[in-house]
């Protein structure tokens, strides 16, 4: 929702949209109670004015769950906070946390990886969490910890040890209003993104008991480069103020990914330090949630609204990117083939430097198809961009260049593909292949 | 060989070079006796000046053998001339020829792929044979089609016509002598190549009668743009002056793939129409060459030599190229683990813009091999760049940065990766990835 760069047109969903009885709303985690969020510099980057260090609070031990990178040379934030997790997971679903249990803060860096760092990044990523936990109070795996930037540079825990204390004195209010601490928070975990990415939903439920709580859930995630997460994703953080069981967090993150982050691609390259955590603050008085009872199915939708949101986000603000592409699959053998064909198309270079030169060149749809691995026969096969048919039964369809050269000035470029062998179907958003892409990632050092 | 683009200096073996007893001499087909090239314009492009016609005869039937590609969306001339090698096939390898047996000639056409182009497309690439075999009074069947350029438009007949009989009048000698008409038949297939790629090497064999016979083995291909080969391979001829049975032929040219061609990969992305043939003249008298000869030997490395050469040539002229990028992988669990990670390596666009900006930067390296799926721990992991370890045991190295840069001057640039896990092991060739990539993909068709 905080699509602000003055370059390009927003994608974002406007504030006030309602799907499926869920509204779009202003901000991000500082809108969700029981939630102190802050972003400070802290000197993990040589600009010593930019923020670096995020930190998000919540008040109370929070139900908490998270997914990774399947990356094996995964970062020491990764290890740390898997183990975290496991150990502060709510073990009676019943009644959710015992002593000890839940999460109390999510501690995020850029700039730094810590990734391939051996030893003495485990360290400094143990280390950190004590850091914190002193601070706050609570047990060191109550915190997880994440990191972004350049993998293979050691990580010193000098900037945590001063940053940690301006990062607390900077939190923001926990009664859902202060926006800008959430957004602070967005902007220091930002590498090569050139916005911050957050976003913020609100929905109603009538209790069995006839009363009526309104929860807010919402997250914020970085992305821009390394971007083809695998069974898991980019760095973000969501929360709502509710109060859920494990299960329930587990199932609903899990099942979001798979229609949101897991299909996202940028360059086809995975991260190291893919994370993202999801929590529940219990901000808000009302009925525990569960994968049982009424509002699960408004609960896990808000969820995978919101995943799909940003993902959407992340797409557009891949690197160098100028437009949101967003390929559809139908009419495949399975939905392994239609993810496979679509995934083929949204990685193609070729196809998507013929997207930044505003090309309709279906010929590259049809390579990237062809060589996917799916099965079907280009007899069957029709294609349409930007809804302009270009392909039908594997043939080329005269259009108008004029109109199409027109459609490409829209911020999102759609490719419909329908592989006419069966009923399988997928969607993956990806982007352009600029001249930027490779000025980003040729001098990202220097 | 013929490496001689201004702006880059040559990667191309040296005429003269001995390997194995191979010896690398000048020129391409135009060395091979009993093979006559020519390369023409014959109107297929805009550019009326620039050659787009290449043909290549055999004075008699020669033995031919053919791979191609695995892209459902396959062209009309691969599925042809797939067909014309079934039944121009020696039936019998004792003598190798029938009536109406082997090839006659390889005709190719750059500008137009006559790719997805269905039962018209089908039916230019039949005339085309049919058109040549009756100015060379051979069957349809003894002639291979290819056609390399854009997808999806319609390959009208008509420039074949009228550039049939002119490349026939341009047809160089058949001596072995001629050796500008094979860089002629190079240049005509040629689509962003910048330079023709063609090289050739000549061994002499001692027979079990004492007689001693020298050969000459040579070949041509294109590449640059959409070049991933999957067991079989992008454009290109080779051939031979002498005469081979079936299955020689059949099981050299699939050997040689699978050290060369399918180790290239530029974009990751598979062309439709990938094709190569190999033809055996009988233009020098000896004995014929079957797998359980002695000197089957030193006739499959000839051709794996020259396919090495000639895939290098490809990667270092990929779209964009300043660099030939090696990836060299070791101590893999598998072969196919060791393939898996030198192919994530060669394709990750951010370890190939990272070469582009000169940039030792070793933890993209590390996160490709982490994604590609091969098993290893990253604690065992080693990775040497140019000859300059940056990871040793998984974690960073330091190293003279300076020294470095100074050898980002090199033509070839080498990443060295031993995974610690097995004695499997892969090289792959690519290249980086530049910002002239995107301005070639970018308005390919304006």
């Amino acid at each position: 929702m905080s699509d602000t760069n003055i370059d390009k047109p927003s994608i974002a969903t406007p504030v006030g949209t309602v799907v499926d009885g869920i509204t779009f709303i202003e901000g991000g985690l500082g809108a969700v109670k029981g939630l102190r969020c802050a972003g400070v510099p802290a000197g993990f980057r040589r600009n010593p004015q930019r923020k670096d260090l995020a930190l998000i609070v919540s008040v109370k031990p929070a139900v908490a769950t998270g997914v990774f990178t399947q990356n094996i040379f995964c970062a020491a934030p990764v290890s740390i906070s898997r183990t975290h997790l496991t150990r502060c997971a709510a073990t009676d679903s019943a009644s959710p946390l015992e002593d000890g249990g839940g999460a109390r803060a999510v501690i995020i860096n850029s700039g730094n990886a810590n990734a391939a760092t051996g030893e003495p990044g485990i360290e400094t990523a143990i280390q950190t969490a004590q850091l914190l936990a002193e601070h706050l109070g609570c047990e060191p795996h109550q915190i997880l910890v994440a990191s972004t930037g350049v993998i293979g540079n050691r990580l010193s825990i000098e900037p945590f040890k001063t940053g940690i204390p301006k990062a607390i004195a900077a939190l923001g209010a926990d009664d859902g209003s202060d926006l800008p601490s959430g957004l602070a928070a967005a902007e220091a975990i930002m590498t090569t993104d050139t916005v911050a990415k957050q976003a913020a939903v609100r929905f109603t439920v009538t209790q069995s008991d006839g009363v009526q709580v309104t929860y807010t859930m919402a997250g914020m995630v970085k992305g821009s480069g390394m971007i083809q997460p695998n069974m898991a994703t980019l760095l973000g953080v969501f929360a709502i103020d509710a109060m859920v069981t494990q299960e329930a967090m587990d199932l609903a993150l899990k099942q979001a990914m798979d229609s949101s982050f897991n299909k996202v691609t940028v360059d086809s390259d995975t991260s190291t330090n893919d994370s993202i955590f999801f929590l529940a603050t219990g901000g808000v008085v009302g009925k525990t949630f569960n994968t049982s009872c009424p509002a699960w199915p408004i609960f896990s939708a808000a969820l995978r609204l919101l995943c799909e949101e940003l993902a959407r986000q992340i797409a557009y603000d891949g690197e160098g990117a100028t437009r949101l592409v967003t390929v559809n699959v139908t009419g495949a053998a399975s939905e392994q083939d239609a993810d496979l064909a679509a995934r083929a198309v949204a990685n193609s270079p070729l196809v998507k430097t013929a997207i930044a030169g505003h090309d309709a060149n279906w010929g590259r749809v049809a390579m990237a198809i062809g060589k996917s691995g799916a099965s079907f026969c280009q007899e069957n096969v029709s294609i349409s961009i930007m809804g302009i048919p270009v392909c039908k039964n594997g043939l080329t369809v005269g259009f108008d260049e004029a109109e199409a050269l027109r459609r490409f000035e829209q911020p999102e470029i759609n490719i419909d593909i329908d592989l006419g062998a069966g009923l399988g179907a997928a969607r993956i958003w990806t982007c352009d292949l600029t001249h930027d892409y490779i000025s980003i990632n040729g001098d990202y050092r220097t």
